[in-house]
């Protein structure tokens, strides 16, 4: 079996010059935002990517039918301008596996012309966060400025951080091949799924794509989860008050 | 060395329309049914597979006599068609060996000419079962009806399922194939080897098969294990009550 | 790099037809007896295997020179008869490793003409032994009886024993290419490097070899280590005696 | 992708006799001393070597901009003569990668016509050293009189000692090439980064290749670091004080 399978189900010629990944990590914000996105645009799978270097195993959906894991490819058009999307359930589960899987991205990406990427994610900073910031690396320096711009904030840079992952892998292999990359990762507790830092994250990327999408299911979701939460917070306060019943 | 290492110890013209997988899991209820199976219906062995995903070892047989950790081929004869079993003791230790040697099961399974794998498994449910469900999965949907008629159960299904290592490839892979995967999982603990779910899986397997399988040698263990169960049960009520005798 | 890197330091034509096998396990008894015999039998350094799947590291010898950690082959004549011997410090740090170093070690035998291997090792039974039997395996089953007579047992047979590592491979491997494997083992505490083990391991194989080896040098680490065992066991139980004193 | 990735940004003719590897390990005090001297000699970065077996992430520096996880290669010239660098922040993350790179290492070496390589580290010992001395070892006998002469020490070897990681397989590969190693190890605690051992390092090394050095930002290090040191102790006995003037 070779490393990484990929195979197309349309075959049409593509030219798109925006790629945006939205693989499974910190929050998920990145995977909510790309499936909010893919949804929204009305994305139209175009291909499936299967690997040895991901976990062994099938997923049964609703109907007890199997699915071979997998990453998958979408493409949509929005205002004659064709954007592709990376997705899925899994990273490699291999430091090698990351790297192989990641330079077979950008061979796809160069096939489809794409000519920069929106790597997205989350930040972990292990605290529930009221305002989300969006926090941002670029792979060449000139992307700066308009991330800024759009409202993406570099206020982590210079502390030696890291980006681990197909994230990071697409903007540091991506820059050898001259492709522009864009990492643009929401602040999140690291505890939850996390629609509001993914809201935060939608508005940034839409600003720097020049397109309108509409926020609500996503706003939906994040409502959901801050009442869940703060039900939970009153149920935990009310446990509190109590047991100090007890006491008193 | 290559990867997988197939020999075959006999190479007349083969053409086996059906493959049961019986390897580890478990339980160790599918490789149960498929060792009773091999037993019942004379299985001839036709192919070891050694591979260096497999634990670097050997086994010493009561003659003190050692064999190669392998997997092995067996086929047999019912009702002028011919079935082949993959048994064995062991599946890979590693994640991409599991996609290597599925492949190479495939490889084999195509040349032999199957059309449809029966993948056998447990499905750990963390307590004794008394009347154990055989739950489902397929990778083609056509499959499904099929498999309710003999009394295959899919209520497994929709929870976000996984079904990990040779059981779940022979389906996710196969499918690419076009060969027919079912994956008939009896429900059992998981703590113990279990001819009990062992003994129901037979009976939709044989359903599905359209063949009758003599099942006494399956229920006389059951009947065993239960035995052994009760007395372990009637020991630690025993304890119980001598222990309440201390106190009383 | 390749992944076993062979290189001989002498090229003239060698027919032997038995290989030794004494690589680190379980009490070094199988190291203790292949090092002992190659002292006693002059054995000389013929050839050095490195390998990536060996500890990547080098060893600092006495006067501060690095060497390349590596497995080495020795040969012997005795009675004009050749004797290969496989010894070194390491055994492969990966599972797939054992299997592409057992085929290489097996590609040199076959190589060198060797027709049969002696495996020695160790057999942990996790206590102290007084009188180590030697525990014994063979790859097929027409050996056994010439084992047994040079004092061999099969006692362990039967019990679904595995032998793990370079022994086993040698064995299970060398099967398929007709060549004859004796696996030897020392019974041994595992606790710690056992020379009375690897005293008794030299009696057996003597006779299978039908040669005569000086065994004083291991005796005499054999009653080094009983004096040290001895001394300890004191040493505690004149502790034990005090102890008591402080009470009594 | 190709295991291991070198791209030089020159490519003008390089004859470089010596190598200096200074990659991340023990107090790193060998990449202190490696990144003084390029400082020092004002070196030239003339390369960037990338692989899968380099932890899959990028690096964000101060700017916010990424930048692939790589060892780096610098040239610089003292007195007529090229001397290379080998330095970095990471070294492999598995065993195997540990070979792949160091043999690529020494293709690299052997193209620039390196003759003899210095790899640079620490030797921990667990509590901190007043007078570091530098531990050496060499891959060749011939070169022990010279290291001593030029205040390397020997005390370490005959230990069974072993040096793992990139600059012991740098020796034993390299021998097997014919190119000279040098292992110069600055004691440490393996406790702190350890500008102080790196500081007597310096010493020898200058005076293994005849050149001077200014040891002056490296003192300076080494002083604040002294200097953290007592503080972190005078608090702690400070607070030792104040508790006993409880119980007092």
């Amino acid at each position: 079996m070779e490393h990484v399978r990929v195979s197309f189900s349309r075959d049409d010629n593509i030219d798109a010059p925006i790629l945006i990944e939205g693989l499974p990590g910190i929050g998920h914000v990145g995977k909510l935002v790309a499936d909010h996105l893919i949804h929204e645009l009305q994305g139209e799978k175009i291909g499936e990517i299967s690997s040895l270097h991901f976990p062994p195993q099938v997923i049964v959906d609703e109907q007890g039918v199997t699915h071979l894991v997998n990453n998958e490819l979408y493409r949509s058009e929005k205002d004659g301008r064709t954007v592709l999307f990376l997705v899925g359930d899994f990273q490699s589960n291999s430091a090698e596996g990351h790297y192989i899987l990641a330079e077979r991205y950008l061979d796809i990406a160069e096939d489809l012309g794409v000519r920069r990427i929106y790597a997205l994610g989350g930040y972990g900073v292990g605290h529930l966060v009221e305002s989300p910031r969006v926090l941002c690396a670029v792979n060449m320096e000139h992307l700066r400025p308009e991330v800024e711009a759009a409202g993406g904030s570099f206020e982590n840079a210079g502390g030696g951080g890291m980006i681990v992952g197909a994230s990071g892998l697409l903007l540091g292999l991506g820059e050898a091949r001259g492709i522009e990359g864009v990492c643009l990762m929401g602040e999140t507790s690291g505890y939850i799924v996390d629609p509001k830092s993914a809201d935060s994250l939608l508005a940034v990327l839409s600003r720097l794509m020049g397109i309108e999408v509409d926020h609500t299911s996503l706003q939906q979701r994040a409502a959901d989860m801050e009442q869940m939460i703060a039900n939970i917070q009153e149920a935990e306060e009310a446990r509190g008050r109590e047991e100090l019943s007890y006491i008193g």
